[in-house]
């Protein structure tokens, strides 16, 4: 009997981890990564760093190359291979490479074709528009960025992305304005963190406008471009980047019947299993559980799609693992200044149906005779149960790894009476003697009455 | 009706935190602090600090002064005022201070009077010999250091006081040796940690012997003296720092009856309640609860004090607050050098009686094309449940706050399962794409055979 065939469309983060962990438990299983890119296994988050020069050979970012995969674990990873057809009922895939098409039989099929840029505003395929969510439009706006030497650049979109490549903009001497749809940045900040994003932004030159939608971008004199927002303003830019999130790619799996969630992405159970036998799906093109409100969402990110691409892989070889959801942690630095959040906005709580209350206090990264900076912490708790549901953090230092405490807490479940008495850890270099976070705690069971 | 009286025996951690507590739940009630130092409220776990001249006055250690007490909080500090005993039959204390002794009667009682050096090394009176638990210790050692530059130097005690006190020593070019009786540093590192923390330390001039229990301390040539340790073994040093450890102040409530736990310090119920009516104990003279063995413990620390103080004040003022317990995080600093731990060693794991495996990773404290340090972390898992039992870190940056995760996974019990998926932040500045601490944990589920 030939061995099992495992078949793995996209070649990033979470199919490249599903081919390892199937390769892991089965040394058998034939296994196939189609990837219609040029590159795999690379560090997506790194590639506003190697727009800005912090990082400056694509090389650097590479993890593994196809050669290590094919060496290493016997993993046949065909980079420009391209799947144009899924047919379960045949279960075969229809590939397209460079000078031939062919079908290729699988037994499991993972998908993780991960994400593409999601707008749709017109007058986006100008030359001087980039994206920055593969490793050829970061090279290609980094090279841009050196040949033409643009004065004038703006960032549509206030996430995370679009605040890192305003910040490798600005890297290039390039004058940076953000326009962002909604009235916050890194989506759902509360009030007190985003003031501190927004002073630090302005410190270093760059304007974000909020409620700015953007309605199209137009050609302009010369090389440049009209960016149309609002009712009726524009911006002259020579260079523009395009951050306006992700959308899963789900065209291929949602014509061979693959059944897409209320996200939009491709839903699975809780062991990345599809609705088709034997197909799993993992990462930006699959939707996951949020563990605080129980509902599914879609929050493509690397992380994630490791993790998701590792239980793809192990079901995928007859093991029985399980991936629980996430809490939607999200961590950055902008200028210096760490930002983190985790879990649900008091708006987003809200709207979730929970009685939420939000507390914000301020405090000090470390002992203040060491040389503490100022840390701002935010808590969302429900007002009923006393449980915490959400948490956001902003500072010199000492904000990203603190949210880590709270993405924990919130996979448990605890409330804020379990919280408050956590036996984080204490020494002058690292924290003050409350931890900021067990500060918070206690303001937010202030408010909400010290129920327990 | 007069108000309800609160007496408090000590005014350092635990006893400002309590008194504190009381007066936000109870405006009515008079608040009585008996310290008999000269300080009260100030940063104990600076004062090696305060010794290496990082900090540079006492004042920046202290948090408040008794007139912020007295003005702010209308508590009634009095300093230099000693309680030479309790009488709970009468619901007094007798007190004696500078020119005058008198009974205090109290409602309720908060004992907190902390912690003394513990040590039965003979010769430890000698002139050139100190300690380093309290403000007038650590000023009195600065002062030596200044006045007379010993140039050899001998810490006995390898904890992280120890550690610290020899890192303060060499600021003064003395010439250090640490003698440390156990076969491990830092009490229970697991080797692979240890052994970065003894060669920074080796790195840095300083010898640590394992294995060295202290005989005594002798006269030596002029003002120098000799340390006898091991079998037959000796070291002249011109300054000692004895840092053997920290009992529990219990001379005074154990006279009064008192009931002490099996650690030897003060045993309270979870709202710090001893067995006598209405006195309660709080900080470095109480016992508390280990979290993960479920059994008592006694781990003298500032954060706990505190926490176990507010506890302790908010039930003296009429409340209904718990304190759960510890898990043991420790958290320090050894010449740049994170280090920390929670919960059990593998050894004091099994010797509570798990079937404890440990597993240790080395791994990066962020992206390696931003700079990446190489950061170790052990986990002691227990492989029956899968439980988490405790866990290590070293690193020259990301370990002291990335402790707390597995504080707050200790606390809610998780088992290597649940915290293996934990959605923790990443970002190139802060960490590679599978946390340490989760890469960590993915060894240890090989190891115990993936039991779930």
């Amino acid at each position: 009997m030939p061995a099992e065939r495992l078949v793995v469309i996209g070649g990033v983060a979470a199919g490249m981890s599903a081919a390892s962990r199937a390769r892991r438990l089965n040394p058998r299983m034939e296994i196939v990564v189609l990837e219609k890119g040029d590159y795999v296994s690379y560090g997506t988050c790194g590639l506003t760093y190697l727009v800005s020069g912090v990082v400056r050979r694509p090389e650097d970012l590479i993890v593994y190359t196809p050669e290590f995969f094919r060496r290493e674990r016997d993993v046949d990873v065909r980079t420009g291979h391209e799947v144009v057809e899924i047919v379960p009922g045949k279960k075969e895939v229809e590939v397209r490479a460079a000078d031939s098409t062919y079908a290729l039989k699988y037994d499991k099929l993972v998908l993780a074709a991960g994400g593409a840029p999601a707008t749709s505003i017109p007058g986006v395929e100008r030359p001087c528009v980039f994206t920055c969510n593969d490793l050829r439009g970061a090279l290609a706006l980094r090279d841009f960025l050196l040949a033409r030497r643009p004065r004038r650049g703006v960032v549509i979109g206030g996430g995370y992305i679009g605040l890192e490549a305003a910040e490798a903009l600005r890297a290039h001497d390039v004058d940076v304005t953000v326009l962002e749809r909604s009235d916050t940045l890194l989506e759902g900040l509360e009030p007190e963190i985003g003031f501190w994003v927004n002073e630090r932004l302005a410190r270093h030159g760059i304007r974000a406008i909020l409620n700015a939608a953007v309605n199209c971008v137009e050609p302009g004199l010369d090389e440049s471009v009209q960016v149309v927002y609002g009712p009726r303003q524009e911006l002259t830019a020579e260079v523009v980047v395009l951050t306006t999130g992700v959308a899963p790619r789900v065209e291929l799996a949602a014509r061979a019947g693959v059944e897409l969630g209320s996200t939009g992405a491709i839903r699975t159970d809780d062991r990345q299993q599809t609705n088709l036998p034997s197909v799993y799906a993992a990462g930006d093109c699959a939707e996951t559980t949020h563990l605080v409100t129980g509902g599914p969402v879609y929050v493509p990110l690397g992380t994630t799609a490791n993790k998701q691409g590792r239980v793809a892989g192990e079901n995928a070889a007859g093991g029985n693992a399980r991936f629980p959801g996430v809490v939607g942690t999200l961590v950055t630095k902008v200028f210096g200044l760490e930002v983190a959040k985790t879990g649900l906005s008091q708006e987003a709580a809200r709207a979730a149906g929970f009685s939420a209350e939000a507390v914000t206090i301020e405090a000090r990264s470390r002992a203040r005779y060491l040389g503490g900076q100022p840390l701002r912490a935010t808590l969302v708790v429900d007002r009923e149960s006393g449980r915490l549901l959400g948490g956001q953090l902003a500072g010199e230092e000492g904000a990203a790894r603190r949210i880590d405490v709270l993405a924990t807490a919130l996979a448990a479940r605890m409330t804020l009476s379990d919280f408050v008495h956590l036996d984080l850890g204490y020494a002058p270099p690292f924290g003050p003697v409350y931890d900021p976070l067990l500060t918070a705690a206690w303001e937010a069971l202030k408010k909400i009455g010290r129920r327990r």
